[in-house]
């Protein structure tokens, strides 16, 4: 077929488009799967999406990142044969029936996730599953392993700090501002990374440009952190556990975030930033994610179990949170 | 913004498209919905697909339901502003923590599910919690009968009955085939519908098709029907509960089909034919749909519970499926 391309999200990252009269022809259906096989011999599999008019017939719409990745450009000729699901499908469908999963599985999901493998809809099954299912102290542990080994890691000379809350409580992106000096200046090095408002109206990297750039590069933290003790910077770029972006993108539509992937998503950024010593604020009442005293016990009891398990040290604060944080809210 | 139509399926029917940089102004993400209002004042509710250079800022790629409804053409201008979800997301929300939904709220999922409002991995949602809570009798009755209100109903001047496999047995196909002369030999009306093949080499309609032609008009169908006593077509553009079609392109990618949706698939299209005397064979057996003796009996008292509050007579046949049935698979 002749490619065409374009940029586009189609409900996952490695999409090509068929003409609906190709995909009857292959016996394709959309979201199913196809080995795109370049005049080289250079193959990438793919998810099908169908189209009647957008492309025709013997043409096939490839997304920028199949494009680059096959290295082909328009009108350029390519294969196209139907190809079964990747094995991570499978140990979905296990922790779907409500089994356990090995460390080699969650690894498995993990990476064909943030490679693009699976598709949204694939994802949401799992986070769904894991919704249900819960997961394991083990799972937990397995995933966060598994989700700092797929990202970029960094790493300093000596022994890191940090202060995490699970937020959920209006105002709270300006508490960092204060405690990472508070802690830098009793020596201790805290190299902070965070994030831009997700649902609320500053994240504490928002809140934190106000006076400061809060984008740099790795190698930069690295050199800043060691320098200053204290570090206040935004996370987004630095590929710390790229899975987490994908994981809460996907969450998002569908309203769902089990604790087990907030623990996971939290501790896996903190594993990627070497930090040992950890303190994590969980407010609690009406309204933050912590509505009762007993579920924000429970969530801190699971916070220590994993934590353990990693060797960080961690002690939980649940604080109350049923009111907004100082007088004001947004950057 | 400027209208730019085109024709690609994007994880649902209503999608509009729009560059980043207007999605982050507006603070919408992918699968956010927005409301597009035209010059006359017209408007439709749409999910929020995301590209960086697809479209131009200031554009919005409207796909052709979206176009069609709104009645623009290119360059247009439309007006872009962020909206809920609809009711019907909190109904699935609902069914997600466990709860049983009343008829009202199972009728609003189907309509929105047929009118394009709740996207795939909304859809999808549903379709596991169903999965996971599983549904009560009146639920399902509840599904069955908002399945045929929102789809095409044929009546005919007397008592239809029909004849139908669960499926699953390779060589199927052509049992109806023989069924359906046998009971028109008798004087009984057999108005039967079939698909052609999902995941088969060959459905009742395809092989039925080697034959005689099987695609026609409710009005052609209702003529014949009484003229031939028996009958079988192709179900597939007559419009009989048209929420079952996107049920099961949604149940494919995530090979979810859970008991209760099969039944309200089978039972739906049945009331949308008037159907009141129906057999359901039960193929039970190793690879089939009922793996043991034990889940057909489970999954004949579903059927014969359901069908009893549908008024429509119904005997369930448990077969055996656990080999082909005849010397041939395929039409």
């Amino acid at each position: 077929m002749k490619v065409k391309r374009i940029d586009i999200s189609l409900g996952g990252s490695k999409v090509v488009i068929l003409n609906s009269k190709d995909a009857d022809k292959l016996g394709l259906k959309p979201y199913d799967r196809v080995k795109v096989v370049n005049e080289a011999g250079k193959s990438i599999t793919a998810l099908v999406s169908i189209t009647k008019t957008f492309i025709n017939e013997g043409e096939i719409g490839v997304v920028k990142e199949v494009g680059e990745s096959l290295g082909v450009k328009d009108e350029d000729e390519v294969k196209v044969i139907p190809s079964a699901h990747p094995s991570s499908w499978q140990f979905i469908r296990k922790k779907l029936k409500g089994e356990k999963l090995s460390r080699n599985e969650i690894y498995y999901i993990v990476r064909d996730v943030v490679s693009g493998e699976l598709s949204e809809l694939e994802i949401a099954t799992f986070l769904l599953a894991e919704y249900f299912h819960g997961m394991s102290i083990d799972e937990i542990v397995y995933m966060i392993e598994a989700m700092v080994e797929t990202g970029v890691r960094i790493e300093f000379e000596e022994t890191a700090y940090d202060i995490h809350s699970i937020g959920g409580v209006p105002g709270n992106s300006k508490v960092a501002l204060i405690e990472v000096p508070v802690v830098a200046a009793t020596g201790l090095l805290i190299p902070k990374t965070s994030s831009r408002a997700i649902t609320s109206p500053a994240g504490t990297a928002d809140t934190m440009e106000v006076l400061a750039n809060v984008s740099f590069k790795a190698d930069e933290i690295r050199e800043m952190a060691l320098k200053t003790r204290g570090l206040l910077c935004w996370g987004g770029t630095l590929g710390l556990a790229p899975a987490d972006d994908i994981f809460i993108r996907v969450e998002h539509p569908i309203q769902v975030d089990p604790p087990s992937q907030m623990i996971a998503s939290i501790l896996a950024k903190k594993v990627a930033m070497s930090v040992k010593y950890l303190v994590v604020d969980i407010p609690t009442g009406k309204g933050t994610k912590a509505p009762t005293r007993e579920y924000s016990e429970k969530l801190a009891r699971l916070f220590l179990d994993v934590s353990e398990k990693l060797g960080i040290t961690l002690r939980c604060a649940v604080t109350y949170g049923g009111q907004p944080i100082g007088y004001s809210a947004g950057p």
